[in-house]
């Protein structure tokens, strides 16, 4: 088969060129037959794959092939595991190289701006760094399997709500520091073969519209190779996305897109040029696709449940384990109430939804993990279809409740609170589950409730319970993972990739959530997440990077390589943790960098590094960072780049965003000189305390300002001196003239300026 | 005298007319002898007069005659009493009169934006309403008397941080709710003589060169009819500050701001006509003055020191009374605690410092008012001209505590603390008050706090105190006043005018305060004090609006007048008050309005109406309010007017924004129809919702979407009909061709767009 793109592209005529930048129908690309140009299939599925069963069904969602659930993307950052990602990973390759699908819509990295989005669950973190660790790992994972991946929804989707209407309003800054930070390193280290642009605009243009995005950023400096495919119906004027930079529009509009792309170019509109990079890209991948094609690929149904369940193991996070309630002891009489044991709720709902090789339930599994000495009682406790409450099952749960030792409940959110297309209106249960939280905490003190959503919850009744795991959608293995971690055959070990906060309002964006008609401002800018409770000093419920452990790690000897660097440098942190329980278990270990003092607005302190590692009792090992430039910096959108500002950092080794346990100094310097240029409201302060401009300043001012009342007046004594002074700090030059009483001229300041300006060449 | 002002001008040189439009000095106009036109002059002070002595003095801020010195007007708005601050507003003009002052250069009706805002002191409020009605009452009282105001400082100067260079970004609904509504209200209500241009820029320009403002808003919108004067050293370039609307230059720039009006005139920068109608405006004021300029006018300084106390004890707020420690008896041994008792904080620092006619100690007031049965230990506590704990001083106040049945501490900002000028960087009192109330807390449970500052600082110590005071900067006769309310002479009855946070962090500025280099963000909007903490359930540490009496009020009857209105409607609320203590007292009712459910973004709830009233023991008053638009407006930037949403309002009687008593439902009917447009990217769910579109929406898109498979599914049953369904509401109308297979062309979309568009036409 020709390999050579760009003879293969000459010998193509217009109409066969455009053809292949629009889908065949719902899930193939268009191929050439005569000359050998193949179709390729892609298929949705970030946590399984979901591929269409039959081509009489292509364009339902329902019913797909059997796949493993793996637990979904909130579920995956929860284990903080770069190598348990990647094996997901790669485990999804191999299903999707068994089903002949060339290329996974996934991983999604738009970051958690607010609780309610519907498709939280399907992404990684409210933090861009960690959720760029994830994705990385996720498609180095497929990608190694020789199938390609879709790095989505790029970018600034954040909600559900309007979604192919809305117009995102975000800073600069915040759109680099956040909103891009997360796609940037997934993009730079993992390469996925394509990127899929979302259905939003971004600051007035269409995502898929948005050559800033597609191609400036995406492709020209994070050198992104692959091809940008839309989001299905994405596209709105299709001449005006390929001129962006997007390759492939899907679904198939049935020959329409193409013709437009066709007539554009007939009519000069658009640049044949154009259209041949977008062939080269498109055919680099498909080619890359049938190379990598293994026939007759099989894979592991068993050993993918099981990767399942170890992962679900690593994702389910310990909030509350008050008086070691946890783990479960294997004896006595244990009530288990919820429908959700039967029925668990462990995947979202949308283009996610994957049909399981096998699902557990979590009743059977924790009868199998407790043995024949635990007494074990069911109660249904709610019913999952409604809100309503039932009293009779509230009772049947109270009577099993009273007959135990222990109660666990299993609650959450049902399907239809969560799912891609529409977001959530509140953070509340529904009231069934609240009232049997309620009801079996009225009779039961030994409390454990295990939660089952997607996404952030209120939790009112939270000091009624003394046990509490944060189980997410832990996919179809969920149930011999819960069984695993409540009694203890493996120590919780994930921590929250997103802050659970107290109340919805409390949440950043909430003001300004889901925006007003068309429009949202992202307002809080930065201060996603922990960035803004940790900022504001706004109590969380939960905060981010937290999360319980059946063992206790203690920290030491934090080590940095440079006390002082210039931030062209790297510097390296190390530090030891110890395993200083007596089980088994694993710790993340987190880096946070905080500027002590900035003249622009930053967070309290920021996520930079992480590790977790595995530790037997009594086990010491040394983890060791490597910090670079953009650990230091922000991003200057007047000079287009990261910046550092000179000055002291603090290295924070944190259990969570809220528990540093030490910390040390770093004197960053800055080899970046801004350019000043004087004028005449340039403030008198400013030059006096500038390193450069300040003698000369000093020297001219003094001059000048022997005619000017009010600096004479602040260099006295009295009660006003003090305020004066501040005033003249604030004053502009022409304040030179302003209380100058005519003595002091335009030419003298003009003169005055000039020489300033001179000086301040220096600095070039 | 010529008052034919037209024909006047006509008389003038192009010199003499731009020699008007700039200061003689640093105080006076300039006059034209040969045409009769005499100077007058203005003076600083808007609770007290600050003249400068002698012509000699006239750049200094320090010596100025003796005037009587009123609580500040963070205190005058404390009292939220209209007929009070008129009452200081007439004795102000009378000494203005007696000085021969024809302008004093005040009230400031800046919001609170910040409580770190060094001129805080000199603002009412947080919220624009009561601001706007403070200012209106205070400039009604000056003018009564024949004595111009100049409302300042127009507009947007909410910090001194930078004051001269910032510029405050500042969206337009914002704007126009928050920053301008506090000045619209005054300007309408009262016509104040002149208004004040403030330092900084708005939005990109400077506010004294900004036509949007100076001219479109505040003259052609708003009708205000007298002149806008710079503040002093305002201009940056005159003649664009002419231009823009400004017309006098303060103060002197010495001849060179006339000249550079004169050459841009003979350069055909600028046109005559334009400084002709400044002269006009500038005239008709000077004139007004000389026509209310009484000869010989004389005051009386006893009966003004009265009502300064009168004022004070209205201005302070009874915070905290735990077991109604408060009023103290006049029996027994009191320790009074705190230099503040000798060298009380009365006033603010910058160019509203007053030399005050008489001064009041504190502690001499207390121990008159007390009388012969009360034992008063004096002791020191701290030293006012430092921060440092001075232990020999502490042990002191403790022995003195220790001797005493009750402890009251004077504490809070020393001068240095708080001015025009710069901004303070914390909310916490000095370290040697803190330390003094924990230790005197230590010895002495029964233990009051009064307060001397101008805006809100952090009490980590509130939970020690059972009586607090928020006595503000209580002018010149606060110690009598202060006096008269421990001792139950007189009940409490001022309510706080702004919130007081738990921490400066909560304040919802906090992230985007004082800004980045020359830029600051109202990131915030219109969620400026309660508006935030009351929407974003964040609980203040005292709420906006509270404050105790020595009294109890019973709130009954609410009645509304109508229960459903059109937006051009008036409704007419009233509700009874009754005095259900056993000491007269006065209640400060308020009136909110919340927007059930609004399309746009709307506060929890505003202030939109408020009546002081005095009530015997036993006595019940019925109190009447009159709402309209505005009450239920919001100010609506597309359309660029206020506008209603037509829906359902509450009307809630509080006696603080967050002790709502009463509430009622009115339905508010907007006369207003938004013509909507209908495109390609018109979500399908919006059409199939709007009353006028849906029937036709409905039938087109039903036969439309015959093409479209997900919409099909979206009809069926199974686990991701939910799903679609949403998805199909924020589909727009061009998915027709995305989904349509190619049998939806291009030719029939645009013929559905056009027939919606048709029915649309009803709309106008």
């Amino acid at each position: 088969m020709s390999k050579n793109i760009k003879e293969l592209i000459a010998k193509m005529t217009l109409e066969e060129k455009a053809s292949l930048c629009s889908g065949l129908d719902f899930w193939h690309t268009k191929g050439i037959e005569r000359l050998g140009v193949p179709s390729i299939m892609v298929s949705d599925g970030p946590h399984g794959l979901r591929k269409q069963a039959k081509d009489a069904d292509h364009l339902g969602l329902n019913h797909s092939v059997p796949a493993t659930c793996f637990p979904s993307a909130v579920g995956l950052a929860s284990s903080w595991n770069r190598a348990l990602i990647q094996k997901v990973g790669s485990a999804l390759g191999k299903e999707a190289q068994a089903e002949n699908v060339a290329v996974l819509l996934g991983p999604g990295a738009n970051i958690k701006r607010s609780p309610l989005c519907g498709r939280n669950f399907e992404y990684f973190s409210e933090d861009p760094y960690l959720s760029a660790e994830m994705a990385s790992s996720h498609i180095k994972g497929v990608q190694s399997e020789g199938v390609g991946t879709s790095l989505k929804h790029f970018a600034v989707n954040n909600q559900e709500h309007r979604r192919k209407a809305i117009d995102a309003i975000v800073d600069e800054r915040t759109l680099r520091e956040i909103y891009l930070a997360s796609f940037e390193g997934a993009i730079k280290q993992a390469q996925p073969w394509t990127a899929m642009s979302s259905y939003n605009r971004v600051n007035g243009e269409y995502a898929s519209e948005n050559k800033t995005l597609l191609t400036d950023i995406l492709k020209d400096e994070w050198g992104f190779e692959g091809f940008v495919i839309s989001d299905w119906g994405a596209v709105s004027e299709f001449v005006d996305s390929l001129e962006a930079g997007l390759e492939l529009e899907m679904p198939s509009s049935g020959g329409i897109g193409e013709q437009k792309i066709v007539n554009a170019i007939l009519s000069g509109e658009l640049l044949e040029e154009r259209l041949d990079l977008a062939v080269e890209r498109l055919l680099r991948i498909i080619f890359m696709a049938v190379d990598n094609k293994r026939e007759n690929a099989i894979y592991d149904q068993g050993a993918h449940h099981q990767l399942a369940r170890e992962v679900a193991r690593e994702s389910i996070v310990l909030l509350k384990n008050k008086g070691g309630i946890l783990p479960l002891k294997k004896e006595g009489t244990i009530a288990v109430i919820g429908e959700f044991l039967k029925k668990p709720r462990y995947q979202g709902g949308g283009s996610s939804h994957v049909n399981p090789t096998k699902l557990e339930s979590i009743l059977e599994e924790i009868e199998n993990t407790a043995g024949k000495n635990v007494n074990i009682l069911y109660a249904q406790g709610y019913y999952l279809d409604n809100d309503d409450i039932d009293e009779s099952l509230i009772n049947e749960a109270k009577k099993a409740a009273l007959q135990a030792e222990t109660a666990v409940l299993f609650v959450g959110l049902p399907d239809r609170y969560e799912s891609e297309g529409y977001d959530r209106e509140h953070l509340r249960l529904p009231e069934n589950h609240i009232r049997l939280i309620q009801a079996v905490g009225g009779v039961q003190s030994n409390l454990v409730v295990i939660l089952s959503n997607g996404a952030p919850v209120e939790m009112p009744w939270v000091d009624q319970v003394k046990g509490l795991f944060e189980g997410y959608l832990g996919g179809q293995a969920l149930g011999g993972a819960i069984a695993d971690l409540l009694f203890g055959e493996v120590s919780p070990s994930g921590k929250l990739a997103e802050t659970f906060p107290k109340k919805l309002s409390h949440n950043p964006s909430f003001l300004n959530f889901p925006g007003e008609g068309d429009k949202v401002e992202y307002r809080e800018g930065i201060f996603v997440g922990y960035r803004y409770y940790d900022t504001k000093d706004i109590e969380p419920l939960f905060p981010f990077g937290y999360g319980l452990s059946y063992t206790e790690f203690e920290y030491s000897d934090l080590f940095i390589s440079k006390k002082e660097i210039n931030d062209t440098d790297t510097v390296t942190v190390s530090v030891n943790v110890k395993n200083a329980g007596k089980l088994v278990g694993k710790e993340i270990v987190q880096i946070y960098v905080k500027d002590v003092a900035s003249s622009v607005i930053r967070p309290n302190k920021e996520l930079r590094g992480f590790e977790k590692l595995e530790l037997q009792p009594g086990e010491e090992k040394t983890v060791t960072f490597t910090l670079d430039k953009r650990a230091f910096a922000y991003y200057n959108a007047d000079l287009k780049d990261w910046h550092v500002e000179t000055g002291e950092f603090l290295i924070l080794v944190g259990k969570s965003s809220k528990e540093i346990v030490l910390q040390e100094t770093i004197h960053v310097h800055s080899i970046i000189t801004l350019h000043k240029v004087v004028h005449r409201n340039t403030l008198m302060g400013d030059l006096l305390s500038d390193s450069i401009l300040a003698p000369l300043a000093k020297e001219l001012l003094a001059e000048a300002n022997k005619y000017n009342p009010l600096a004479i007046m602040a260099e006295g004594e009295g009660e006003m001196a003090g305020m004066l002074k501040a005033s003249m700090k604030y004053m502009p030059l022409r304040g030179l003239i302003n209380f100058g009483q005519g003595a002091f001229t335009e030419e003298m300041l003009s003169e005055l300026i000039q020489k300033l300006n001179e000086e301040a060449k220096q600095y070039v």
